[in-house]
């Protein structure tokens, strides 16, 4: 351990940069001995607080493309990706689950964020829904019933909104978001330029 | 030379992404024995045929965040830039200059561009005044007299107009947009996936 301080990570649960930047933000922060925190936001709220839309949102030309870069560079960084079915979608049984299971057990929590999204982005499941939610914990050894009445608890839903809220407050805008020492980085593609931060503190 | 197709570069002389990628792409597409057609485009009668907005508008958190993240992305890539006082700014003097003396010599039209986006992004010159691209055109041994006739001739004017409609037919979106074999890379940060696709040939 070392007293560096720790990296954020925000993320939706839907967002293909983010889980690439899933895929990559601890190894490489542990290279340089750093922890991250990681904060699933919901999105959609911060869209619509800032009047922003979806990157891959309607039918033109940008769409096409970003739903193609997300696959091209999903091979590009050699994380295994196939496009879900169902996308975007809502994410915050996810969400909740992630910071219930966090409040127990940051590791599991963990384990959590990485089946969830490879559910999702690997395995074409429907991480919507509450079901597939509690199998996904269920499998990783969490009591089903007791996360099943979690989801709906005032208090996690509470915490979420405080992420999110604490989230727009920072400044947060888009997913995948990471703040290493007050220094912001916007998107998967910006991982070459943290770790040169991270290397160096600062260029 | 070799019967490999050029590569295809949209741009906007005041996109800060498409100055960085305007130097670097020549030299990498020749490793791999490539030319680039470099198109000059004016993004906002894309963005405006799209229904987009350009990514620094705005005061927002996410404006705030990409006006710095020009300035990083340049210092990441080792490329002078110096934030333009007037920003962003219209182009169509810039452009019809490119296209001129393109028909007459594109070597030096290259050159040009060049010397139009440095005199924007690092001696922060304001680019939208006719004096100002007939200076860097002349500093390069232009007739100024012909530059400035040519700069209001419907001959130039319809070119450019052309180059904007061919580049949304084509589906261009934004700057800076490569074409390679059909492929399409947006942004300065697609650099590392262009150099992998012109290695290897896809991914």
């Amino acid at each position: 351990m070392n007293d560096k301080n720790p990296i954020d990570f925000w993320f939706d649960f839907s967002s293909p940069y983010g889980y690439l930047m899933s895929e990559k933000i601890d190894a490489l922060a542990a290279q340089y001995g750093r922890k991250v925190k990681w904060h699933p936001i919901l999105l959609g709220v911060i869209f619509q607080v800032n009047g922003a839309r979806p990157p891959a949102e309607g039918t033109g030309s940008k769409a096409k493309y970003v739903l193609g870069d997300f696959h091209r560079s999903a091979r590009f960084m050699g994380i295994p990706y196939n496009p879900p079915s169902r996308f975007p979608l809502p994410t915050q049984n996810a969400a909740r689950a992630y910071y219930w299971l966090h409040g127990q057990d940051c590791g599991l929590a963990r384990q959590f964020a990485h089946a969830a999204y490879r559910a999702l982005f690997v395995d074409d499941r429907d991480i919507s829904a509450p079901d597939t939610v509690l199998d996904i914990a269920a499998g990783l050894g969490v009591d089903r019933a007791a996360l099943a009445t979690a989801l709906q608890s005032p208090e996690i839903k509470a915490r979420l909104k405080e992420e999110v809220d604490r989230a727009l407050a920072i400044g947060v805008f888009g997913s995948p978001y990471v703040l290493i020492d007050g220094e912001a980085f916007f998107g998967a593609d910006r991982l070459p330029q943290i770790e040169k931060w991270l290397e160096s503190g600062g260029f």
